[in-house]
């Protein structure tokens, strides 16, 4: 996983938070108004305050990103430690082929078994729009605003 | 944390990872229409499929659970074990004094310092609609249909 270097603090701590769990839970609104959630591995935070996965595009979240208004959340946790960080984002779908390769692992074959040479293979970008994070052993509530707000 | 016989035996596994994960990530759509997500400990799995939590009634959360059509997704994970559940369900905020003497524990103050005497004190009830889970080591994505099929 990449982690470039952030613009302020929060979004350096948020980011550690975020290569430590690694796994984030993403959340969508479905087409009967429900909300589901699934794991993703992510793949890079990068210096823009984006989230990046891998996806398949015609896979049923890569479908309902783009059909619900582009609204999502991540949440990655840490029982153990009682580390939490949740991010309130929008998510396109990106067909990227340099930053795919750039960003392949062999891990990754155990959800994409296909791996590059799968025609459906994209990635998932994930723009904050505003995050908190719970961090031990404080507990302290961290929130972090727009991002344009801190640009 | 209390968990009751479940009815069947992937509600029964779904309930040993919500015991082994204990807080999860509960996610409301709000007013923006943004996704919003925040760390809850679940204080009990009923025999009915319903899982519950304290709130505070005028909280922004219960406030959002009733406005938003009751929709909520609570995800469970252990990125280190790489165990995750998610659960696509109905909340509600219920004040029922018997059962929240019957689930506080003094953990709990932690969370809301006056304890069973803040009168704003409340119970979150999530009703199931859906659930899955990734199970390790065969990481097996076992999907939980709505309850009423089981009944």
């Amino acid at each position: 996983m990449k982690v470039a270097k952030q613009k302020s603090q929060d979004l350096a701590r948020l980011a550690a938070l975020v290569r430590q769990m690694k796994v984030g839970m993403l959340t969508t609104v479905e087409a009967d108004g429900s909300l589901r959630s699934r794991p993703l591995e992510t793949v890079e935070v990068d210096g823009e305050g984006r989230l990046w996965f891998f996806t398949q595009a015609h896979s049923p979240k890569s479908v309902r990103v783009e059909a619900a208004d582009h609204q999502v959340s991540l949440s990655y946790a840490d029982p153990r430690d009682e580390d939490f960080a949740s991010i309130s984002g929008t998510a396109r779908v990106v067909r990227d082929e340099d930053r795919m390769r750039r960003l392949w692992s062999s891990g990754l074959g155990r959800w994409f078994p296909r791996g590059l040479d799968d025609p459906d293979l994209a990635l998932l970008e994930v723009r904050i729009d505003k995050a908190e994070y719970w961090d031990e052993p404080r507990h302290e509530n961290v929130k972090i605003g727009t991002l344009s707000a801190q640009r």
